[in-house]
């Protein structure tokens, strides 16, 4: 009976520096190993108010309605998309990137009426374009990609929440690929909701979804509110409004569970919002413009390197996310071998693209706890190594150089 | 900037014998501290083939289709239902509590006709009211809960499976609170569709929801299938039937991601399949039927106990799930109180109920890790202690002893 039934878990020694997932920072998995609760013990109610106030300060913001969906980055885009979207309701979504895209096809099944403002692949959307959008189409809600992996791509946000408030529309922000490595001041910048992952530059695993909700936000959520039938008070089960098509993502419901009423919707994900909570921790004990700072730092030196070896960066470099960065595949090149060196040979993990861009970019990221000095050198050694193996001709050993003297620079200047 | 940033994680010693989530096995969480991997990494697409390989065993299934879903059991009921139904179709579902009245509001946010057969809370349906809505309705779908936590009862679940075959109707069970608790051949019943979490019976923590799916379900599935729009090669985009209302459940996709084609969908929460993973293999090393015997013995010493201190026990006891028991709360005495002291004094959680049983009934779990006779035995301690306290009239320290004969009587037959 017991000879089937596989090993222990037991992962490679990998270095992960891929556009994430990334290795977790080792406190968030050994706060994850801590025993259970009940969800409804005052200890555990306590982790949940404290896990809302510590990203509170991680998104910048002052909203009470700042907690976790139980679910991936993926599960916290649905919940906002649906909750605040009903059928035939007009969204503009500024698409430039596979991530665009899924904001438009989880709007189609919302059933909401989409008009994206649309960007080559590798640029981002002039704010003039969205305004004109918004003015034309006049939608409840803006829907944008921070940073888009897939294109490396971070689209600026200054001026679009001024914007949507302008034409009285709801700004929603899909921060999962940058909240903790890129600044997100999400009062300043006036937007509603705001999504994120673990496993990018926070430092933890897939699994979890921080959100926070404006309170204008807030009011049409609860505008749909409904009560569960089978744990409702007697005259407590309708809502005024259609009822939000999913219950999982029922932000109504999910917000009054994480409220002083603590109405039982899906029992909290224990392990994971102990991972959450020590993400949190770790970003603010680093301090957020020191976090900022290091993955600015460690984007600058990785360009360098990259560039020193003869290699082109893909797209508009002015506005690349800090925390990824997107390389041509050189002609000749056989970039699913080149990945596969890296990995057999010095247990690295770079990425791929999406879409148009598979087979014609690699992706290497520097993110969250796989954000240091170090790991980028190293990285650079390797893809250097493992070209001049595929004959790719490049002068050996100025990345590594180009960009230990970005670093050197940094701390002189410092 | 590091003094307002709460403590490390440091839950208190806690017992949880209540309706779940219950402690996880100590093994699961050392297996969720094991540092992450990429989503493609082979190493890792073993690891989730390992685990559809072991939850096959577990369900005892052939299903092709058995994996994982991201969230908490509530996730994969709404999967199943959202990516099975489309709005118009019928769905025939017994409503014997709670969770039935759930799957009934999840189906309605579906768009579908939804027919209930109901029995009084403590009681389960009859077969043949079963069959007699099914024969009227003819519906697309039948959704059924194993063991219903808030009533303590369990459906019998014999002959269902072929009504519905009979009418052809797909059959779905939500086995949140039985899989790996109580017996639940698949597809010896006939079930079509089958979603769990793991922090009942399974001992791990919320935030999981296995999943299998017969290939009559799957085929019905597929056939509403659509590719991201980002990912898609040329010509692959479109289905051909109406696409399933959400992107996150649509399991068409998760099925694609889980398969050979690896067709990128949300990132794996690495960590919780780990967690996943090692639940199974504790269950398959100590055995399906190992594991139903202990839980069944553990409800008889447990209500020979609470019989013993004089308590009267909820509902139609020959139906009760193994794992948990219903004790109605006697007159004069304090409901809430009494969990205080429980968990005040002795540190064990026990559960109140939801709806119409809120404080009338308590709810004693013994199930996944804890499922063990000293468990059993100083949670009766406990509570008659309490009671006592309390002012109850008992016979002191016969609660123990009755439980105590059971495991004996247990050890001389075995």
């Amino acid at each position: 009976m017991t000879n089937d039934i596989f090993d222990e878990i037991d992962p490679p020694q990998r270095l992960l520096m891929g556009p994430g997932p990334v290795n977790a920072h080792p406190r968030v998995l050994r706060a994850m190993s801590a025993q259970l609760l009940g969800q409804f013990d005052p200890e555990f109610t306590a982790y949940m108010n404290e896990t809302m106030a510590l990203y509170r300060r991680v998104f910048e913001t002052e909203n009470r309605w700042t907690f976790l969906i139980d679910g991936t980055s993926r599960a916290g885009i649905e919940a906002a998309l649906i909750s605040v979207l009903e059928p035939g309701d007009n969204i503009v979504i500024p698409n430039f990137g596979r991530f665009g895209l899924l904001l438009t096809e989880i709007a189609q099944r919302c059933g909401a009426v989409v008009t994206t403002v649309d960007a080559e692949w590798g640029t981002v959307v002039a704010l003039e374009a969205i305004e004109e959008a918004v003015a034309r189409v006049k939608p409840r809600l803006v829907a944008c990609v921070h940073g888009d992996t897939s294109t490396t791509m971070a689209q600026p946000l200054e001026g679009i929440g001024e914007i949507c408030r302008r034409y009285d529309a709801l700004f929603y922000v899909d921060a999962t690929a940058t909240l903790g490595g890129m600044s997100l001041p999400v009062d300043k910048l006036g937007i509603d909701i705001v999504t994120a992952g673990l496993q990018k530059c926070l430092g933890g695993p897939s699994g979890s979804a921080p959100i926070t909700i404006s309170d204008r936000a807030a009011e049409r959520i609860f505008s749909r509110r409904h009560v569960e039938k089978g744990i409702a008070p007697a005259g407590l089960v309708g809502g005024n409004a259609p009822r939000i098509a999913s219950n999982y993502f029922d932000l109504a419901m999910i917000m009054d569970y994480w409220s002083e009423k603590r109405l039982n919707h899906h029992t909290e994900a224990t392990t994971m919002l102990y991972g959450a909570r020590e993400c949190a921790r770790i970003v603010l004990q680093e301090g957020l413009e020191a976090r900022y700072t290091r993955h600015a730092l460690a984007s600058r030196a990785m360009v360098a390197g990259l560039e020193a070896m003869g290699l082109t960066l893909f797209g508009d470099i002015s506005n690349k996310m800090s925390n990824v960065t997107g390389i041509e595949i050189p002609v000749g090149i056989d970039g699913e071998h080149v990945r596969a060196r890296m990995r057999l040979d010095f247990e690295i993990e770079i990425g791929s693209s999406f879409g148009p861009l598979q087979g014609r970019i690699w992706r290497i990221g520097a993110m969250g706890y796989n954000c240091r000095k170090h790991n980028v050198l190293i990285t650079l050694n390797a893809l250097e190594c493992v070209l001049r193996g595929e004959g790719f001709k490049l002068p050996s050993g100025s990345a590594a150089d180009a960009a230990l003297a970005v670093y050197a620079a940094s701390e002189t200047s410092a």
